[in-house]
């Protein structure tokens, strides 16, 4: 591994090195340890395209691991308006920095970015294109409560719901899916909204067991997780958005999970999701229920990220070497659990 | 103290402890010493609304005390425009921060974004709302150079002019006061800008002795503190900008000084202040003058802030064990005076 | 030494100083070692005016002597558009930071503001004034590359082409190479971009051998640099605009380094350079030819910034005793050549 640029560049072999070096990020990631392995290392967050818990996460994780961050904001870098390639950026930025972050509007401008430079690249999205972090965080955070809860991953039943057509977070873990076969997924999502059917065919040839549903009714009593998604209106194009007019039969809610889940069911969610009052993706009326575990997911950013910067700069075997308690109050609650919010 | 929320709920034993505090960590912040206590810790400094000198100031703060710092500016969060709660965005950073400074346009959202976390949360201005950190700085300025006067807080005369009306400080910092009574205030504003009357019955009912006075002819020779506030004509309304017609009578300048006050008497203000030809809140032409404690003022915000973040991350008692010496060279006015400018 | 404003004020020793320093720094910008020296310390990085590429560099610089960087980006300090001066916030900053890098849109407001402040200030562009972290790169270059060539710079040939008029780049290094005369330089402009012919005049008298040529047609054998800039049609006056019609006929190309210099010459640049298929400074058919040193030269700007801040802060005689083993994986490429991509 010397980039991050996609879930298809990985192995099944990679994915469990990254999950095993997250588990060993914990006590740093809780906040009982601190590490210097990164000291002197300098990350560059560089983001083309707002999006500030992904900036904060990859920002924290190089943070604790010792290094220093640059960050970058903004919708151009001021000399490609100059007409100065991707290339020459890249290329420039590599003498500046031991790593770099990159999130940019444009499909495949990351990998071409990463061609140019000798120092890791992470994709942290490109457009409609990949965002392979979430993707491993995601799974990385089924992996921990199904340890929680003495489950086996093995034929484990995920359904996924909400924009499956747009939303880039479930093609790219039905693809880590796919690596860990046999599991079953179900997918339901509004009409014109559905997942890809050649994604579908590619993880159902690697063994995945995928039922599509049309609505969220009937029983779901086995289901282990529910994966939820907003709906991107901003990605429709004007002709969906004419015809679109989204009850809230695809909202996952108290009620829902109560009446055809189980009592163990997580809900999980990229976010950000809508918390306003017709919001059509996972409703606020579950905050509170253990089984949320959309801030569980999001803490997890930050363990998998240190292990994705730990496996890219080959520092993961020395951190247990270069450990130290923490000094300053940590809350009881960090890192643990949100059900009491 | 969980949070750094209102000045309302500290108490007088809190202040003393912060002002104590503070006045530890002049050594670090005067550069003479280093540490490392925070070291590992990240802060999240939010500014939703642009205050470089406020964002820098705690920036540094957090930075001195060896912890790592990932800012974040501009007028909307990426993802509270996709329909995000301030819940949500706030759980979500408590997972990536061990503390938050936060600025916000609408009062009463930085306390909101303490409700749903479960670390520190420093409010850093919420529009009308407060900005306790500056009354801090502000009451530490005063005790300071009282301090190297000689004389006591007990008893002391304190002017506040300007816009009494829309400047939050004042209000912070009369409070804040109060519970230091007996102290004298007099309070001299612009028509139409006075200090809101409720506030002057509730600090007289804590024992301050307020007088207001119309302008600043007369006599304020036993003055001791001239704290002077910028008009801000960007709260107005439109009817009270078509009434106001502000002459120069309210503007603290060197010829006031000399005349009205004494050799003691220092002048304060919150910064910035207007420097243009025009301006009339403070005069350029009492620059280099040693009364003009402005600087001395916001060099003070740096061992405030770093007491803020010690004592909510109670590491506090922790400092003395871990110092070391400078390395680099300071100016030998560094954190003196700025009389010499 | 106490700020860097502009090449004017450094004599012959303070760049051979500067040379000798960001030697020494080498191992740490090549990513072998790592430095605690600058610990605890603050830089405030102010870009009013965006520069992605050398607010990076001076963060990464200040960075990798170990101290904090807290960035400010944007056309306008919040506070100086509620009318404060520069020395106002010039003042403010000295008080949180240890030293101060600016860039800024108007000629002379960064020696205004290091004027008001005691910490060191380093102009890194004030508009069509100075930049003069640039020209001491380029000088760090050329005499690292001769150095590897085993060159002496006595009697060296320079051909600087390109727009000689608005690139400020040229100015500062004609200047700083006329403190090592006897040099020869030979200017090559189009019409109307010509090297101002006071600058002309007063190299000359410092000793340096001067020769202004019409286009690149002719023999450039001896010619040992090739210093090319970008058009900067930004800076045009409406008639110049009118009137400009710029074939190719001033791009360095490899046709023009092969038939009409020699096997050794180098080829620099600012940076950024126009990429796009009708670009007029620099094509992209020398990337990869060893020759081509645009990449070397920015990864000097680590170097040689870093020795800037040693200097102003008078640790460069510490470095030595304070350097540890990088842990992280670093490709054997960095800090070497370029040639390769």
């Amino acid at each position: 591994m010397s980039h991050l640029l996609s879930i298809d560049s990985l192995s099944r072999d990679d994915i469990d090195h990254l999950m095993r070096v997250a588990a060993k990020m914990e006590p740093i990631a809780q906040r009982r340890k601190i590490t210097r392995v990164l000291e002197g290392a300098v990350l560059g967050n560089l983001f083309f395209e707002a999006s500030t818990r992904t900036r904060v996460s990859f920002h924290t994780a190089f943070s604790r691991l010792g290094g220093s961050v640059c960050d970058t904001t903004g919708f151009t870098f001021s000399s490609m308006a100059k007409g100065e390639s991707l290339y020459d950026t890249s290329r420039v930025m590599a003498g500046y920095c031991d790593a770099i972050v990159m999130r940019h509007p444009d499909k495949g401008s990351v990998a071409e970015f990463a061609r140019a430079t000798h120092v890791p690249v992470i994709n942290a999205g490109d457009g409609p294109g990949e965002h392979p972090s979430q993707a491993l965080l995601d799974f990385y955070t089924i992996d921990k409560e199904f340890a929680r809860q003495g489950k086996s991953l093995k034929g484990a039943h995920v359904l996924m719901t909400g924009d499956l057509k747009f939303g880039r977070t479930v093609h790219s873990l039905i693809k880590l899916l796919a690596l860990y076969a046999p599991l079953r997924v179900t997918l339901v999502a509004p009409p014109g909204l559905e997942m890809p059917s050649e994604l579908i065919e590619r993880v159902s040839q690697q063994g995945l067991d995928v039922e599509v549903r049309e609505n969220l009714a009937g029983n779901f009593s086995d289901v282990d997780v529910v994966y939820t998604t907003r709906i991107q209106k901003e990605r429709f194009t004007a002709e969906m958005e004419e015809g679109f007019n989204l009850s809230r039969d695809f909202t996952v809610h108290r009620a829902f999970l109560n009446e055809h889940c189980n009592d163990s069911t997580i809900v999980m969610h990229p976010l950000p999701r809508d918390s306003r009052p017709d919001a059509n993706d996972l409703d606020v009326d579950l905050n509170g229920d253990p089984r949320l575990a959309i801030f569980r997911q999001t803490d997890n950013g930050i363990p998998v990220r240190m292990a994705i910067f730990a496996t890219l700069l080959k520092v993961e075997d020395q951190i247990d070497k270069d450990l130290r308690d923490v000094k300053w109050f940590v809350p009881e609650t960090v890192g643990v659990d949100d059900a009491r919010f």
